[in-house]
């Protein structure tokens, strides 16, 4: 009794002391990838967590195989990855729509949880749009043909009327309609709020976000006929394909702009390029498309009043640290993660 | 100021003590310039004041040169107004520097006061200039070269390096200096301090605007060498003729962009064609020029990195009714008007 009373307090005694200073937590490794500008240094408090960067486009260190969390972003190694590492706990994607690792093979699971880089491109998508839906009204674009051949685009400048009816040059009392309203949406609007646009949004759950009013999409056949911009930010999965198709293009008002930077599955380009060429509608930023690169024979390079941008919203992960400790806080304390898929 | 107007307002007054229930004001004239839509509903509560619309491009018709009050708009027909109005008291200009007025022979006077459209094109130039500013942080103008050419600029578009030092790819943390730090300035800033820039603000009186920093001119060897966007927004006078020469161009950083919406003349043309095609500045984004149109054999139209937009900040006078009653307010009560030249 009293011999086993001693083993138990040794034991106790030997956990006590390693805890204070440094508690004998389970060994986990975290890997991340050197495909971007990581700050190891904001990764702390975590004992027993040991960091290790990786090469996203070569297969894992043997060494590395048996760890439990990967963060992944361009990766080319997740076949590999799939293959070998039979510890993974937790893929956190830094990537908005992490299709890259479900295509690999890997999939929530009881023992598997993965999690999106939803909010690390808000700001930049955001301003991205901000720029295509400017670089739209002011008509920019065309600005810079006529550079391109030294001639003064004369009608784009000079005395202007101001806002007239039909027109989209300006953002200032403009109507706004964004399709896909989360947090891209919510990160863009008080801009275009500043600048004097009405806002509104379309999402498949209806109610007032961040103080705009989300409409159920089958209300879209009466807010598109009252809409100058339409920024489509819909994620791409089979129920968003060709969203925006033939018949609700036919809804826009002629002079209304489409600006996409969710992804180019949600709209149909032939239809799109058929209402631009025919004058039907008034132009289109596209930073997404169904095939990208582009293909060299497209006709989207050429069709009238669309802007070509080479899936250059996002592509820059912002906070992925504080993302990463706010997670690994609750994947060590066993609460559900933040963007699990 | 004000009194200016003494002799003039004492004239009206004296007609008007005579009869409070329908004071029978002299008539007055007021003519607006149909170069514009222009809301004569908006200028109500003045008894004995006639409005009448106008040809800015016609000599003033007889019935009309003896108008007191002229609105003028893109006039050619200012030469004719000179030679003919002899009772005009007070011409209120929509332009922001209302430079053909004074070159028709006009002049303040103790008889006729001058008023600038300041204020009216705050709106749409500071859209203009943060359109201009994204478009260049986001290379717009490249990704349209290449789609005019059918190519992919695959190396604007996908994964990115955040924010790497030395470069301008967007407003978040940029720094921005704004020379001419007047009405256009404020209206700008909220909008790039809410893209996460910096601001500081270089004029000539320094001080405190808005809660930027404004810096008076002799700090700009200190300024731009810490600058990644200057956005000029000088006024066109002789103190301001070549303000951004060669010596400060070689002060801004490699990467750093210029952003002129202010006057062409503020800028040493030879002398940014020079940077930019050297590599030695990031880029600019001209919207004035030292000759407009821009004649067709000039370097610019081909210099590298360089965006040329005709003259379309502005244009579009907004709120000139406000105006126009607020300032009809000041005029019949003998004070001073907002915009004095």
């Amino acid at each position: 009794m009293a011999q086993k009373y001693t083993r138990f307090i040794r034991a106790i005694n030997t956990h006590l002391t390693t805890n204070t200073a440094n508690p004998p937590r389970r060994a986990m490794k975290l890997l991340y990838p050197t495909s971007l500008a990581f700050n190891e240094q904001a990764i702390t408090g975590f004992p027993g967590l040991t960091l290790h960067p990786y090469d996203v486009k070569a297969p894992i260190p043997d060494a590395l195989v048996d760890a439990e969390i990967l963060v992944t972003w361009t990766n080319t190694n997740l076949a590999d990855a799939f293959a070998r590492m039979k510890n993974l706990r937790w893929i956190q994607s830094l990537a908005a729509g992490p299709n890259d690792v479900l295509s690999a093979g890997f999939a929530t699971s009881s023992s598997l949880t993965i999690t999106t880089g939803s909010g690390l491109h808000d700001r930049t998508v955001a301003e991205h749009t901000l720029g295509l839906l400017l670089a739209a009204a002011r008509r920019l674009h065309e600005m810079r043909d006529f550079q391109l051949q030294g001639k003064w685009p004369g009608h784009l400048g000079g005395p202007q009327p101001d806002r007239p009816a039909g027109s989209f040059r300006t953002l200032r009392d403009a109507r706004v309609l964004i399709w896909g309203f989360g947090n891209i949406a919510k990160t863009l609007t008080p801009h275009l709020l500043a600048l004097g646009a009405t806002v509104r949004g379309a999402a498949r759950r209806p109610g007032i976000r961040d103080g705009i009013e989300v409409f159920a999409e089958d209300e879209l056949p009466a807010l598109l006929p009252e809409t100058d911009a339409l920024v489509m930010i819909l994620p791409g999965d089979p129920s968003t394909d060709n969203a925006l198709n033939a018949e609700r293009l036919a809804l826009l008002p002629p002079h209304a702009w489409v600006v996409n930077v969710g992804r180019g599955s949600a709209v149909d380009e032939d239809a799109l390029a058929d209402a631009l060429d025919a004058g039907r509608l008034g132009g289109a930023a596209l930073d997404v498309f169904k095939t990208e690169p582009l293909p060299e024979g497209s006709r989207l390079w050429k069709t009238k009043n669309l802007i070509v941008s080479p899936h250059a919203a996002g592509g820059r992960p912002q906070g992925a640290e504080e993302l990463i400790v706010e997670n690994l806080k609750r994947f060590l304390a066993g609460e559900e993660l933040k963007n699990v898929i």
